[in-house]
């Protein structure tokens, strides 16, 4: 091929991109995207009827409370998470979705063992503790040693000196929210830098019956590591008041945790195949393991199941949208969101054709709408799209989509959403034996369920697929 | 002595009684007494600045704090409880109030010793329990038993024929009240009739972060004793969705608990001497035992160290009113208000210098005001007390005092009053582990505290006691 061929079919390509662009842009920016909205608007309605108050009223609540209670908790490593898995397997595909299948990840496997905590001085008081993921044991005989309460890393540090053998008891406040105090359930890594040999760490809550919160922590490489745990608020203040009247606060600590070697686990998929452009996806997510307490209903059986019901509702309703509606339950969300970032690079190739991924792990109280991440124009048609959910007042929308596993894609510029809750009792179950579905009500699985119905659906089925931001990925669009 | 001697000596004798009556019935319905109270405003306004404001803010949590804190829960039996029976005597003379002793009370000695309950079919889950008190233990073997669940005794005895030999689960809704569910945790007794050999009782609560929640059970005469304890809400829901969907359920109980000889105990009291009717007193008083749950600090540790900082800050301004002040921390209130009762049974014979008897045992969250139980008179008369307390608008009341320890004084007809609180959170951690400090504010305490002072020392210094309907005993009043 010579130099001028060469030069004028790359003229002739660029002619076809920016025209096709340009069609993408009226596309995007004159009105048709909202009338094809508000063409949906008897669809999303069907879709919202069915769900609050059609024959699956109930049902996406029912199928949970059957699955958490066959199963109790779902721990990454476990052979009941991984039981759990080929139950949802085969309930999915009894539910007449396509594609159901298993992809595996590998995944890690801690397991909690026997572990107590008791204060031995100024007197005998259990302490109910949960010790965190990931955390080693003491030695088989237990720790016993003298506390050190620190009621922030700045007083450990200044306070450093008193460290050395001493179990470091944080007493840190709920700082307003979870993101601001979630820091110091990592608390081991401070701790073992200044000499202490363990910490006991208040669990991440703004309130408490006495009750301990499991949950992630990180050790870092070069700083020893050291056996951690949480306790409850209640422990901690007491054992900050008696440090403060001088009280020397002795400890026997005990923890059996090991980390196994890793082992296989799943994200789980199901489908609704789109009838015209089936290569291009719409996701709704929540992750199917839990900490091993409670029965993980709300962090987040709620959020996977929700995600099914989507597909359910538009199954059930015989309906099928122009792109495939896709559900996954997440395998070991809590570890780190292994499960995510497996399938994410698995098929982050293939990020052109995923359209909208959604997610649901903050719980399904009281839902009211969407959060969304994307640019300008996608929030101007997901807001529409949200629009529709006026049957049931769900029409909250906040230009920030709140995501754990799914913020790989997000971070990819991909549009993603999340579920808008009242988050305000979230986090006094989270990660706790509290977690079971005493918290769930059936009402709000239902509305959540049709929010997650009625966006994807509605998104799945436009002429366009959503614009979004560049990206490192080939599908570069020009004019969002 | 002649019948005609005899005659005049009784005439005089009736004179001057209705003369005594009419001066009292002067008294109490002009508007006399009402110009006496509005008299201590003043004073009442010392009060309240010393508790919430002045050298006393903070101090009845601080004690009460040191107290749960150095002790932890107090069961009527144990060994601790009379140590922190001694802690409190010594510190109520250190305080430099008068008359400071014990008056001895036989109590039940109950220890739950070692308890589980495991449930095995249809999977393996450890069930979180309390066991009731006095409960029998389980054989050394435990029981090992399928559980019948039931919504309530209707239902029980409905299916009674499916009881035998079965493990009784009572799933009752929390009926809006405690009081309308308290019932249930009887549930051994119908349980047993229909050949239960165990009951579970969900706990007495409207919240649960899976907190099983202790308490009083009353086994009844020619009905077998059967062993019983409490579960979460989380788990009789979880039983009673199973067995609704026709798994079966068995459970493994294990409990230890053991009945032991009555032991000495001691109602604790303290005083401020009345300077002019130091033989008529005003009571002020809550429970010093507890559970041997949590710190036995909001039930009611709090109750029983406001009446002393009632006291106290009588005693820290330097007033004594004309009559006596007397704080009462009961004993053995747990196991049925075994102090109290033998207090009423102690004192009744004087009951005619009892003028009126207050308690403070449902917290002291946001303490808004008084319950008062009396006749019409006498409740004009402590609400214009109450009035007193504007400058912290504590001014609400009620016309009924709500009671436990001193209920023997006012079925009585003797004047109670209650402190009024906020109660919606109160069975949140009643009975529970999370009865501790951390559910305890200060300010709330502060303000509880002034109310209790207030209304004793007001009612204390009054020309006249508070009128009474009339009673059993010898001393009753005309006109009330």
């Amino acid at each position: 091929m010579t130099a001028a061929i060469y030069k004028v079919l790359l003229l002739l390509c660029s002619i076809q991109c920016v025209t096709q662009s340009v069609l993408r842009y009226r596309s995007f920016h004159n009105k048709d995207v909202f009338r094809e909205i508000k063409d949906h608007r008897n669809i999303a309605a069907d879709l919202i009827k069915l769900s609050v108050d059609g024959a699956a009223k109930n049902q996406s609540y029912n199928r949970l409370a059957e699955f958490v209670d066959k199963f109790g908790f779902r721990i990454a490593g476990s052979k009941n998470l991984e039981n759990s898995i080929d139950y949802v397997i085969q309930k999915l595909k009894e539910d007449g979705l396509e594609n159901v299948h298993g992809e595996t990840v590998m995944v890690p496997h801690w397991v909690r063992g026997y572990e107590s905590a008791k204060m031995i001085e100024p007197r005998i008081h259990h302490l109910s503790m949960l010790g965190l993921g990931g955390s080693i044991g003491t030695p088989p005989e237990g720790i016993t040693a003298e506390a050190l309460v620190v009621g922030s890393f700045d007083e450990l540090k200044k306070r450093s000196s008193e460290a050395k053998g001493k179990i470091i008891v944080f007493n840190e406040d709920w700082a307003g929210s979870y993101g601001k105090t979630v820091a110091y359930r990592s608390g081991a890594v401070p701790a073992s830098k200044v000499g202490g040999v363990a910490s006991l760490i208040r669990s991440i809550t703004p309130f408490s019956i006495n009750s301990p919160h499991t949950g992630s922590q990180h050790y870092k490489a070069n700083v020893k590591k050291i056996p951690t745990a949480c306790i409850t608020i209640e422990d901690a203040e007491m054992m900050a008041r008696m440090a403060a009247r001088g009280d020397k606060i002795v400890i026997h600590l005990k923890m059996d945790a090991k980390t196994h070697p890793d082992v296989k686990s799943r994200n789980v998929v199901a489908e609704i195949k789109g009838r015209t452009n089936p290569e291009e996806v719409v996701v709704v997510s929540g992750h199917i393991d839990s900490w091993d307490v409670g029965q993980g209903a709300m962090d987040d059986g709620c959020g996977a199941f929700i995600s099914w019901q989507a597909l359910s509702l538009v199954h059930q309703l015989g309906l099928r949208p122009k792109r495939t509606l896709r559900a996954i339950f997440w395998t070991a969300e809590e570890e780190g969101l292994i499960g995510a970032h497996k399938y994410f690079n698995d098929h982050k190739g293939d990020m052109s054709n995923f359209d909208l991924v959604m997610e649901s792990d903050t719980g399904t109280f009281s839902p009211s709408g969407l959060g969304f991440s994307g640019n300008k124009a996608a929030t101007d048609i997901v807001r529409a799209a949200v629009d529709l959910l006026d049957p049931i007042g769900a029409t909250n929308f906040s230009t920030q989509a709140d995501v754990s596993d799914v913020v790989y894609w997000q971070d990819a510029s991909v549009p993603t959403g999340s579920l808008l809750v009242d988050t305000s009792k979230y986090f006094y179950f989270h990660h706790s034996n509290g977690d079971t579905m005493t918290v769930q009500n059936s009402h709000d699985m239902d509305v959540a369920s049709a929010i997650f119905a009625v966006v994807a659906y509605v998104v799945a089925d436009l002429e366009d697929m959503l614009p979004r931001k560049p990206t490192n990925n080939t599908d570069i669009r020009l004019f969002d």
